[in-house]
């Protein structure tokens, strides 16, 4: 199906995406520029947020770019089966948290005890998610001026030449990016029906579940496993780390853990840490998880539904057998900071390369690979990076945690709310949208907040915050604190404030920043 | 009722207050250090937010303070009756809004055309404000070293006299912090019983609103009348300019505007632009608005609740008389950057200086005015700002609107979500948290996002967003585009996102960036 000379309308994409899904379309959809004859400078192996964000940028450059999928549309798991989704539970999640608190109450009925169907709120995303798919190939197409071919797998035969649908592409540079997949645990009944990823439960539950196990204590676990709560259906998460202490999640305040993982079980969570997953027991269907606990024992508990959320590992084989990439020991793709593997011309990205597998992290190594393969020396380092996660809550933070910095400097200084002693039953702080209404009835759900100074350069040196309409704020601060000169209390205590604002960060460092040497707050 | 030598907790603050306001407690409420006999540098005439933080930097510079306030809590009308309660309310009016939105749908129950109670919520707000006071007190008192007499109002004596409770102090300097009062219209009728204002909204009323008539186009015009409406009272707005078009709100783009200005229509208030208000009618309670339209029709609406929006003016009276300070033609008290007015060692701070009446501006006069009593020559220019207000969204703005870029640039850059020409149906973008639930159910109601650069320096020039989520990021792209250097969209582009983030702008800024002459998109 060759759409180079069509401009479909997004309702138009949308119903070409909705006909390959179920598979009414099995051709190539193929938007190539035959009339260019010039060569690819990359050809892009997978459409996801890196591929297209690479080839959105090496277009951009004024560069000749190919990217190739085999899913009917651009931008890969996030919007198909992951941060989308996650994003559309978790706010489903918050609602549903705020409709039990507020049960009752002002204008909210009773709802303490009631049920919320999964199913349902799958079924939602899964009828609407070709919406955002549509969008990013109309985009890609008309307003970005990608080549692209859908629809199709990409075998990557030599550094060259990638085939596709039978036809043979070559260009100067291949870009790798076909993503991860859940790293399954090796215990017995793992593939029994009833065990889901995040990537399967999007796209194959088909009831109910009415008891969940989790295993794992990745993000993925915290996040499915608040809304499975939220939603009602009883959860158990297995975590052989505490949670938010694991080895993929760096720069925890073990404050802000506290806050998160005590409010997890506040809400009827069940969190047994330092629990080893032995088996998934049941004849047709998973029954139950047998797991053996910190203290030893061995029990094995019911569940009709056993989700996986131990962390992914990268699709990397096909490029190791054909191209003999190097990859570590965890799989994933050895690149330099410009991307660059083991094979001269070939470059890998995203989650392919390991972690942190996160957006902003595929879509720069993207760009970073479009800038090198035109010939702009650009390096990536994403070893520090702003992170965030949602429970009920979101959960945001960049930079040290306060026994971090209180490590690495003499004079650390601490600003947060609610402050060192004081309750959190007595104080509605921190509050703005999204906790106003628990600051009038629940103060103690409110959040909770940190800002950690180095006082001698009198520094930011690290922010932390539980609650809501924070997080975008975060990646200004990511910028603002790892810049050479880095932000001082001094300039937050300069900034003009949006008040109530989620995070009072610079409300509170003006109280302080008139203080020759500083002090807590 | 001297304090000074106790250490009140929270809950004991709360109480005192508590009692405070219903007269309980008639005396001064004193935390005045007798021991120390040092001339005070300043006495801060108002609590509120300029008095407080004025007086908590003027601590921390070493200088001596005193801060007299006739309420029993520092903190002064923006916990007890404004932006506090404006928040609550708005957070209302966003729940409320998807539970009409989402009515029937999910785990909502049916909602369309249930009433959610105005006066609940203002019961709600009114008995749990104390909290948020309490706080202050003890904050001021236990971490920021103030000292302060409240529950006493502070009479002026001359330029370095202030007679409290019967009891005179003197300073270096005063600084004039009293803040502002609705500006009632001048028209027959405004005084009846159902006339309302903000503050004796929350002071005073006793019943449930069942029909509103808004005088007035300010935000809090919008921001109660949204919540009215959404609360299920039938809400118009008279205004004099069209919504959100007045000189008191500078740089709101047109789209934006309109998006939002719709969105009220949409959800039922109708919004009567070009209408002069000219006599609240009724015998003993007010009963309705006569009104000339727009067309010269002069009509009767019908009300049993009337508020006013009409924007404030400054509390300057009391100083015009015994010290003769200078004042504007509104009211306001004249003062340099440095916040000096016309009488040497007067400041005056916040509201009383007229607009922007915002707390950022209230907060960082007061940092001004210590910063020069302490000897230090800075200087606060308030003229450019971040913005914001809520419908039932939250709309956030700074910088240029896209036609005052136009006006100043001769390449101009538009980055907006949803595109140019595509339709608002089609479309659940932006999301993030917030608008998951819409972009999956009514992708219309998602929101609304501009980025405006200026092509030939590259420089981000304006940045504005209708959704959830955002309005915490703007106070740092306030920082970051008004910085000297500015914010390039190239600089944005190299940003690490947190996706889904409300705004998108590092993501979208990324897919142009590449470009040597950039498109909008």
């Amino acid at each position: 199906m060759d759409l180079r000379d069509a401009s479909h309308s997004l309702s138009e994409w949308r119903e070409l995406i909705d006909r390959a899904e179920v598979g009414e379309v099995d051709e190539p959809i193929v938007n190539v520029d035959r009339d260019d004859l010039r060569e690819y400078d990359a050809i892009f192996v997978g459409g996801g947020a890196g591929g297209r964000f690479g080839s959105a940028y090496l277009q951009a450059l004024g560069g000749r770019q190919l990217v190739v999928d085999k899913w009917p549309f651009l931008g890969g798991s996030c919007p198909h089966q992951a941060c989308v989704p996650h994003h559309l539970f978790s706010e489903a999640a918050r609602e549903l948290d705020l409709a039990r608190w507020m049960s009752g109450k002002l204008w909210f009925p009773y709802f303490k005890d009631e049920r919320a169907s999964i199913l349902e709120m799958v079924e939602l995303f899964r009828a609407g998610r070709n919406s955002a798919h549509a969008f990013m190939n109309w985009q890609s197409k008309e307003q970005l001026g990608m080549e692209y071919i859908l629809n199709a797998p990409a075998r990557v035969i030599d550094e060259h030449t990638v085939e596709v649908a039978g036809e043979r592409f070559t260009a100067r540079n291949l870009v790798l990016a076909t993503g991860a997949r859940t790293r399954w645990p090796d215990i017995p009944g793992i593939d029994l029906p009833g065990v889901y990823d995040f990537a399967s439960l999007v796209e194959d539950i088909a009831y109910e579940p009415n008891r969940c196990v989790i295993i794992g204590g990745s993000k993925v676990a915290i996040e499915y496993g608040s809304f499975f709560q939220a939603a009602g259906c009883p959860t158990t998460i297995l975590s052989r780390s505490p949670l938010m202490r694991t080895a993929s999640l760096h720069h925890v305040d073990e404050d802000i853990r506290c806050f998160v993982v005590e409010g997890m079980r506040t809400r009827g969570m069940t969190i047994l840490e330092g629990a080893e997953p032995l088996e998934v027991v049941g004849d047709a269907w998973a029954t139950g998880v047998t797991v053996r606990l910190a203290d030893g024992r061995v029990e094995t508990l019911e569940a009709d539904f056993v989700f996986v959320g131990t962390g992914e590992q990268a699709n990397s084989e096909p490029f190791v057998e054909t191209l003999g990439v190097e990859v570590d020991d965890r799989g994933s793709i050895v690149v330099n900071r410009r991307m660059q593997t083991s094979i001269p011309g070939v470059y890998a990205i995203g989650d392919l390369i390991g972690a942190p597998m996160e957006m902003f992290k595929a879509r720069k190594c993207g760009m970073t690979a479009a800038r090198n393969v035109m010939g702009q020396p650009y390096e990536f380092d994403f070893s520090e990076y702003p992170d965030f996660l949602h429970s009920t809550y979101e959960i945001t933070w960049v930079g040290l945690s306060e026994a971090e910095a209180r490590e690495r400097y003499g004079n650390v200084i601490v600003i947060q709310m609610p402050p060192k002693g004081v309750d959190f039953d007595e104080l509605p702080l921190p509050c703005a949208e999204g906790s106003m209404l628990y600051a009038f009835t629940r103060p103690e759900l409110t959040g909770f907040q940190k800002c950690v100074i180095d006082g001698e350069s009198r520094r930011v040196v690290g922010a932390h915050h539980v609650g809501f309409g924070a997080k975008d704020a975060f990646q200004y601060l990511d910028y603002l604190i790892r810049r050479p000169q880095g932000l001082t209390i001094d300039e937050m205590g300069e900034m003009n404030e949006l008040f109530l604002n989620p995070e009072h960060f610079i409300q509170l460092c003006r109280l302080r920043a008139g203080q020759g040497a500083l002090v807590s707050l």
